[in-house]
């Protein structure tokens, strides 16, 4: 292979391994998807660039998987089953072959691990910073897809998993809160780096929730989003916000950090908003699934704000409620 | 509106007017389709990078156009009807309100004239320069799909409309070839700046072909590709190369044109193999469709690569077969 191969032997050799049927060997210019019987599509796109998304110097592997885990949690969140993933790689000038291999190397064990194959895509070069895009598909029994703006009055409101990890990661990636337990200070700086999809939530969103979302750009803002799309609003218990112990210490260190848990981005868990009469057996699908929820408030009449209630009892507003990368 | 709108502000006031009923107002964070019975699925990922695919001073209308279009002509090649799209658009921090209006504007018209809505994407800032990739989404009836490697000993080769007009128009667009009139000289460019993908011809596609693709990466190198994966060869004759009459005059000014023709990118023409015995059919379809189509040569038993002989009957080679963007 020479130093500087073409797309095709490129695409041939790091790409067309992690290839699905779907994909026709990357050989063509499109996949060809036969869809299952009595099944919805669902389709979601995320671009990431280096320097806004992740960090240029992040290891390779884990800035593939980043890129599709992302995709992944909207899957999961609108209870989707997922079934393959487009990419398109715009490759700056000084790539080299061993990033490239570590990086389809990543990508390939998260898409066996989450059962979703490359179905194609274009590799392209850019003069300017690494750019991903990925479009992936999944799939849910018809009509059983969770919207963002479903959540109804009475609705109880969970969240998977931990809030506010990465966005703690982060700092500490930036040097902040520097203090904290070597253990701790690796955790949630692996939080930030490579999210955890709640795929396992999955069968139970689609079973149980009336909407739902993945929260990726802070809790209290995609929360504050989800019920003012559907038309409700909330009293938000924030000691119920649940944190992991990691973030608990840092908050205990620094509790300026507390803001920056609850409003940060790049949590990637699931808010699902469930009728009240299920909530016993949406929490019973997500312990069977391995899954963590944690209830954290009920969905109420109005087209308020949500108000969210500090431990004191006193209602907190967040300066600025939620993350972008925008 | 403040100066700088968020991504929510942003979508709902530029992209959300270009949305089918799947992208769910581009309020959700996934499009959801509901696959038509007895169809496959035709997906197709293309992404430009400013500087790279297009100019950055390109009008933001004809970059919006061209980045669906060139996904267009690989549904078409395919054989398959538009169903929507997603848009991944990483925008750099000078971008203003007047481009962005200039470039939905632009999106929405060739949406409205193509059949293809919005189903969703992602808009991101990137500190490099202006990057699109679109995922298109297309349908044919089960099993009609054109594949690349169809084609047959046997099959006659076509190509739609004409070749070299957009890589003449390039040459023109970075000052050579400045002899030529100004209407042949705006219509090189035009096809450079607009690609015209060949919807029409993609019914007579799924019908007739064994095999298709389009011409994006050069007239010689993407047919040398397509024989390859296919497992034939061809003797093709370069004077049966279809030419516009700006490319002959340009062609007439300087013979080099000839070969940047042949070989340079951006034709979005169509190839397509036809079984010899239902070539009539598929000419009279074209041209029901109103789209030229010519007979460049016959498949043939063979694993060498295709023979391009001149009009003076000797073989031609080609220094650089085929155009990369890469």
């Amino acid at each position: 292979m020479p130093e500087r191969p073409s797309e095709d032997d490129l695409i041939a050799r790091y790409f067309a391994p992690l290839a699905a049927p779907e994909g026709l060997g990357l050989r063509d210019d499109a996949a060809l998807l036969r869809p299952a019987a009595g099944a919805d599509l669902v389709l979601t796109k995320d671009a990431l660039v280096a320097g806004v998304h992740f960090f240029a110097d992040d290891p390779p592997a884990a800035i593939a998987r980043k890129a599709l885990r992302v995709n992944l949690s909207d899957l999961a969140a609108k209870g989707a089953t997922p079934l393959g993933f487009l990419l398109a790689l715009a490759l700056p000038g000084d790539w080299s072959a061993p990033w490239l291999a570590a990086f389809a190397a990543g990508l390939g064990e998260d898409a066996r691990t989450y059962a979703c194959p490359l179905f194609g895509g274009d590799t392209v070069m850019t003069p300017g910073p690494l750019t991903i895009s990925i479009t992936a598909l999944g799939q849910v029994e018809r009509g059983r897809f969770a919207p963002r703006d479903g959540a109804r009055p009475g609705d109880c409101i969970y969240v998977s998993g931990a809030i506010g990890d990465a966005a703690i990661g982060l700092r500490l990636r930036l040097g902040q809160a520097a203090a904290l337990s070597r253990e701790h200070a690796d955790y949630l700086a692996d939080r930030y780096l490579l999210p955890q999809p709640r795929q396992g939530l999955a069968p139970a969103v689609r079973q149980f929730a009336h909407g739902a979302m993945d929260v990726s750009d802070g809790f209290v803002g995609d929360l504050a989003k989800m019920l003012r799309v559907s038309g409700v609003t909330a009293e938000i218990d924030l000691g119920r916000v649940p944190l992991s112990d990691a973030a608990q210490a840092a908050i205990g260190l620094d509790r300026a950090l507390f803001e920056i848990a609850v409003t940060g981005g790049d949590d990637y868990e699931i808010l699902a908003c469930v009728p009240a009469e299920r909530g016993g057996a949406f929490e019973a699908a997500a312990r069977a699934a391995g899954v963590a929820v944690t209830r954290v408030g009920v969905a109420q009449r109005g087209d308020a704000p949500p108000k969210f209630i500090g431990r004191d009892g006193v209602e907190v507003v967040f300066a600025r409620a939620a993350f972008s990368h925008f």
